[in-house]
Formats: C-alpha cells, sequence, structure tokens
C-alpha cells in the first residue's frame, strides 16, 4: 500500500572528494594532508534530490556503493525500510575500522554508518517535499542557534616533507606545541568565531603538558568551558593521577582511557564528568555503561551512530539515564554540518556545545551563505531540508582533488611516520 | 524563524464521550457501565483537522482543558514545542490517578498523557498536510497489518442491580467466571475477529483458578500464544508458587507483583518472561528496571507514555536493553485504535500481538470501514494522517451520553460494591 504521494529513491549518486587538512596531531599519529568524503545525492521520481555527506574512504565508499543500489523505489520517508534494506544489502558486513577514534567496530555500526549516510539525504528530500526544516521533521527546533565549541589542536605548521607536493597550500596558522602555541589557536579562534567553549584533542603529550595547556587556557580565558579528549590514550593510573589536577577546570574529561571498566573504575575516582565518544559508540555497548556508571556525558554522531534517529533514540537513552549530551566531530564539509546544526537544534538535552573541525576546512561543496558564524553558533538554515545547496563546480573540483591526491584511507599512523619513522601507535601511550 | 508552510493550531476542541461498557473484572473491581473518552480535535490554519483520543475522566479533562489554549499558534510538526508549551501550562499538576491500573501516578506521567492526547493529533494534521500516513511519518510501516490479541475477562452477564437504568443494553456474551466460560469467550472472539493469541485479564479470583483457566485454554487451544495479567494483585510469594505451574504455558505472564523488587525476584525464580504496564510506565522507572532486571516486555502505551514519539523513544530502550516489546490497552475507540495501530506497525521491536478492548466496545465515533479485522489483525488505514474520520452523528449521541450517564470518573471499586457492598481493594489480594 503505502502512500501515493511520497518521493521514492529512483538514483543515488555517491561522489567521493578529498579536502586539504592542515597536520593536526592526535593519539593515533597526525591528520594527512587530505581528508575524505562522500557526497551523496539521493534523486526522487519527484524531482527532489536529498543531499547527505559521510566519510570517504574506500571501505564507506564500498558499503555505500554495494547498498545504494538496493534503494530503489523506496520513499524517501522509509527510514525503517531504509535500513533493513541496507542490513540486507551489506549481508554478512566486514566492519569498517575507520581509525577515526570512534572506538571499536562492529557489523551493528557497519550499518548504521550506511544507514545514516542515505537517512540524512532521505529526510533532506522529505524537507525539501513537505516545505519543512529537516529540525521541524525531527520534533521541532528547541533552538534556533546551535553553539560549538572551538576544537584546539596540537599540530605543526606544515605536514612534514614528503606528505605534499610543493604545491600543496599550508595555511598560516603556525605551529601549536605547547600551552602557549595552543592559548595562541585558541585565542584566534575565539576572535574569529566567537566560540565560547574549549576543547582541546588530547593523548598527543605527556598528560602533564597537556594538563598545564588546559591550565593556561583557563588563565587566558577565565569564563570559557573547557574539555580535554584524550582519546583514551592515558591508562587508568595515569587518568587517575591527573584527573585531580584537572578537577574545577573542565566540564568533562573526555575519553581519558579506554572501556567501559577502565572508564567506570576513573569515574569512580574524580569528580569529574566523564565524557565518551569512544566507549558508548553504539546501542549494544549502552548497557554495560548504565551497569558500570561508567560515562556521564555521551557524544553523538549521526555519521556513527546510525543518523537522525538513531541520534534521537541514544538521545532519549541519555535523557532516561541521566546521561549528559554532546555532539562528536570528525573532519567534514558542509553538508554535515547542516545536519549536525539540524539534529541538535531538535534534541532538548543536548545541551553541550556541539564539537566541529569547521576552522581547519578551508573548501567546501556547498553554495556559501547557508552557515553563518556568529558567537560561536550557527543558526539553522531557514529554508527548508537541509537548507544547504550543492556548489557543482566545488564538487567538481574537490573530486579531482581526491582522484588526484592518492590517499584512499585515513592513516594517520603512515602520516606521523613521515616525520618519525619509529613512531608507535601505543594504545595507551602514557 | 520556521517553516511558513507548516499548518498552525488555531483552535482545540475536546468532546468527552461516554461508551457502553461490560461488567468485565479485574483487581480494581469491575468496569462500570460507562467508560468515558475525550475526542479531541486540533484544528489548524491550514483547514486541516487533527483527530485523537485520550482518557476521559475528571481530571484528564482539566489538564486538557488547562493546556489547550496553550496551543494557539504552534506548528503541528512542533512537538518539542507541544511538550514545553504543555508542562509550563499544567505548571505543578497534581498528579492524576486514573486509576487505570497503568502503575503509579507523577507529574511526568500526567505531562506525558496531556503531550500524547495533543502529539496524536498533530501528527493527523501532518499527514493530512503532506499525504502521507502517520505510520510513514513515524518511520514507516514495516508491517502492514498489526496482529492483537483477544482480551479475554472474567465478567458477569450485565451489571449489578442499581448500577444502570433499566434501559441499559446489556451484551450477549453471558458471564465467564470459569475456566469454561473464558474458553467460550475466547471461541467467540477467535472465531469473530480471528485473533491468533489470548490473553487474560486476572488478578481477580484465587490464582489456581486463573491458571485452571490457562490449562483450559491451553487444551482449547493449542496453538494459540497465551497470556495472563494477574495487574499486580499476587504477592511474590504467591507469583513464586504458581509461576512453576504456568511455564511452558504463556508466552509471558504480565505484572504478577508490583514494584521492580518484587517482579525481580519472581524473575530470578522463573523461566517465564515477566512483562508490565504497572512497575516500567515511566521513563523515570527504566533504570530501575535495567539494574534490577525486574522484566522482560514492556507494554508501551502512547496514552500514557507521551504519544507516538515517546513511544518510539520506549522501543529504542527496549531494543538496546533486549526487552521484548507488546502495547497495552485501556477501553478505547477507533481514533486510538488507528493509532496504536500506526504506533505498532512503524515499530520494528514491537513483536508481541497487542492488546485491545475493541471488541468490548460496542460504539464508536469514527465512521465505519477504515479498521476492519482479518485473521486477528487490523490492516494500517491506507489514506493520508490516522486514515479515520469522526462521525459528527456518532459523536453527538455519545457526549450526549456522557452528558446524561453520570459518571465523571473511573471508579471500578464502587462498581463492585454494588454487587458486594463489604469488597476491599486489597493490594495484593492473593
Amino acid at each position: 500500500m503505502g502512500s501515493t504521494s511520497a518521493p521514492k529513491i529512483t538514483e543515488v549518486v555517491i561522489t567521493p572528494v578529498a579536502v586539504l587538512d592542515p597536520p593536526l596531531l592526535n593519539a593515533s599519529g597526525v591528520h594527512q594532508p587530505y581528508q575524505l568524503r562522500a557526497v551523496i545525492e539521493v534523486h526522487t521520481d519527484a524531482g527532489i534530490t536529498g543531499l547527505s555527506e559521510a566519510y570517504g574512504d574506500d571501505p564507506t565508499l564500498a558499503n555505500l556503493r554495494k547498498a545504494a543500489p538496493a534503494l530503489a523505489g523506496l520513499s524517501v520517508f522509509d527510514v525503517n525500510g531504509l535500513t533493513s534494506r541496507v542490513a540486507l544489502a551489506l549481508g554478512k558486513v566486514t566492519p569498517t575500522n575507520l581509525t577515526e577514534l570512534v572506538g571499536r567496530v562492529s557489523r551493528e555500526k557497519t550499518v548504521a554508518q550506511t544507514v545514516g549516510a542515505f537517512e540524512v539525504a532521505c529526510y533532506d528530500a522529505q524537507g525539501r517535499a513537505t516545505g519543512q526544516r529537516v529540525c521541524d521533521l525531527l520534533g521541532g527546533a528547541v533552538r534556533e542557534a546551535v553553539p560549538y565549541s572551538a576544537y584546539l589542536f596540537y599540530r605543526w605548521a606544515v605536514h612534514p616533507d614528503g606528505a605534499t607536493g610543493p604545491d600543496y597550500p599550508d595555511d598560516d596558522w603556525g605551529d601549536a606545541l605547547d600551552p602557549d602555541g595552543i592559548v595562541r589557536q585558541a585565542r584566534r579562534l575565539v576572535d574569529t568565531y566567537g566560540f565560547g567553549s574549549l576543547k582541546l584533542k588530547g593523548g598527543v603529550f605527556e598528560p602533564e603538558a597537556e594538563a598545564e595547556a588546559i591550565e593556561a587556557l583557563r588563565e587566558a580565558f577565565p569564563e570559557h568551558p573547557l574539555r580535554l579528549d584524550p582519546n583514551a590514550n592515558w591508562s587508568v593510573a595515569t587518568s587517575q593521577r591527573i584527573a585531580p589536577r584537572l578537577e574545577g577546570l573542565l566540564e568533562y574529561l573526555e575519553d581519558p582511557t579506554g572501556g567501559n571498566p577502565g572508564m567506570a573504575e576513573v569515574a569512580r575516582s574524580t569528580s569529574l564528568p566523564l565524557a565518551t565518544n569512544m566507549c558508548v559508540t553504539a546501542f549494544e555497548e549502552v548497557p554495560e555503561a548504565a551497569r558500570l556508571g561508567s560515562v556521564s556525558v555521551v557524544l553523538s554522531d549521526h555519521h556513527y551512530w546510525g543518523g537522525f534517529r538513531a541520534s534521537l533514540k541514544l538521545a532519549g537513552i541519555c535523557e532516561t539515564f541521566d546521561w549528559g549530551m554532546s555532539m562528536h566531530s570528525n573532519t567534514h564539509l558542509g553538508i554535515s554540518l547542516a545536519a549536525m546544526t539540524h539534529l541538535a537544534a531538535a534534541v532538548p538535552n543536548l545541551t553541550y556545545a556541539c564539537d566541529t573541525h569547521s576552522p581547519w576546512t578551508r573548501e567546501d561543496v556547498i553554495q556559501p551563505g547557508a552557515l553563518v558564524w556568529d558567537k560561536g553558533s550557527l543558526a539553522v538554515p531557514g529554508s527548508e531540508g537541509l537548507g544547504v545547496e550543492l556548489d557543482r563546480d566545488a564538487l567538481e573540483k574537490l573530486h579531482r582533488q581526491y582522484l588526484e591526491c592518492g590517499v584512499r584511507s585515513r592513516d594517520d599512523l603512515s602520516a606521523m611516520r613521515l616525520k618519525d619513522p619509529a613512531w608507535e601507535r601505543l594504545n595507551p601511550r602514557f
């Protein structure tokens, strides 16, 4: 049966793109000169096209391309049907290792990533078909401006020799390798975007050095809520050694150590709220976290939780178990930023400023003007759907860049070894 | 900002109705000759009206009427806005005791009931505005026919002397007060509607007598899944005494005893899955149930969980914690039956046949033809929104019946005392 007026999917076009990225340091190594994304266009028989953006690495692309043909004829409203079609199409998938520092891999997460990639485009199409904004289709905007936090990274000024060609356009941020460098970076981000909170990607240097950076940020920005994310690169003992120094300084400490049992041990020994995007990254990990009391803030991310509806499901769980909610980010373009903004606008209990890599991404695939920074926040786009439109010239340029750059999967380890061939990924390092 | 094309609420009309109801026995006493419902019409500036149906007792009506004026100007898509407006309008509400055997009362549940009543009408209006069925707006139908279970009741043939006037039209079901009577009732329900599973409302007679009725049902219907619901009218010790006799006979035992701690004790001593619509009836009760392992099946009910979105939230929790899901029913009319059917169609993990009082309700407020029984299931209505239309003559008639019948709140205890003045509500009785 089904309604006759729903746009049905006719074709899905997946375009991988590569975007310039600075040498941002993290627990896994350093960002490569290019990050990969996939732009997804879901065409329908109503002449409406929905947009989405996903990871662009080879394993993700393979899953997207395997599932895409199965969507033909599906109503853009039928996200339950989307879920079952994708799960069937992927069959016994090999779990995708994104090396994205977003927790362990599983079949459930791989299916969820693939569903989420298409589901965002379906919601964009629903919005265009009904004249509603995506946030309105998700329950209505509880906030018309979504606050983001400044995402601070230890970084080099330029990529190591050999990582890029002679024409590679490095940015002008310079390096940030100590507290002074981090404060300088924060100052520029706050001055430029107006961010009202600051997050430092840690797990890079000795924990004491990163605690020093937090103390320097507190001194320079007395009113800004602060966060530190060591990406599970600390042992339980190290976390318990450093946490007291950070109490009173951080609004939350994100993934100091790995796994729910370890996080629970740390949680019992500190008053700091512990946040995670590594030990609770799929619904199958929720019961253990609830049982152990390992976390008090979960970072949502529609890219790997399974889209908007799955993110609302996570929000319901967080509300029920009295967990705070924030939002995780990987390097992304404007389509994802719009999706993140709509979702964040519609979730009442998403009460922390969201993460975003936006300031580090100098290129985009959307037409300018839809997403404008004001005091560290983005207004929800006012037009229907996600409220963003593809810039076809930009898409073509970034796709050419993808074809030419040679990067096909994220590999922060190899990028790091260009600088230090002996560098090992220790887990945890500290 | 917001979209310009969304229908905005202009007026809410709430019409209480009374429907004939047979003398169905339960732990609280016996059904009165009339059950109360409220029919809700949400009018919009787009000329579209959304329908809903709620409890019709005085406390519910007071809450609905207190909140209704606050909805003016609200987009029918803005269920987040609906929730906050209702919560604000109700302020420090006195929790409503529905005496509906649906668990404890709380402010949260009272707000949820009120939100849910309006939210269903908003979804009906969304569907009418977009040309989509409600199930499609809830994520898409995973089943086009929703199975219901036959709801068996111990009952008298007629209401006690003094409960009704001389013109009261008793039904022709006769009494059912022992295993033979229950089997006879089941046979007629199965023959008439085609129900594929059977639920007995228990907590009325000695537990051994009710176990006998289950055994008689098993003999008469070897293939039908069976359920027994003592409505928490058994002690833990009684539950533990009777449960072994029911193992292998029931697909689940519903609320043998009261409260999560007691249910957890029973759960540890039996292989029977325990279901509930009494100890997990609001999100605030979920963490305790998860911690204690008190239940393995939760009965959803959009009327008191807070509407469709809250029911999806509950479904997400049930899926995450590996709890089964069924659906609870109070006496209801066709608008609620349509709402239940759309919701059940759109929730993948609602895997048990739903409860419904439909066969006991001989009157309705909707135009006939939208909901047709086939093999114990209802096809999801095919037209937009909930797919049902008001029968204004019937509405007027049942509203007149409301005005004349004198019943203003549910009171199974007083109804029982007309037969047995010394009857006390013991908790638990057995």
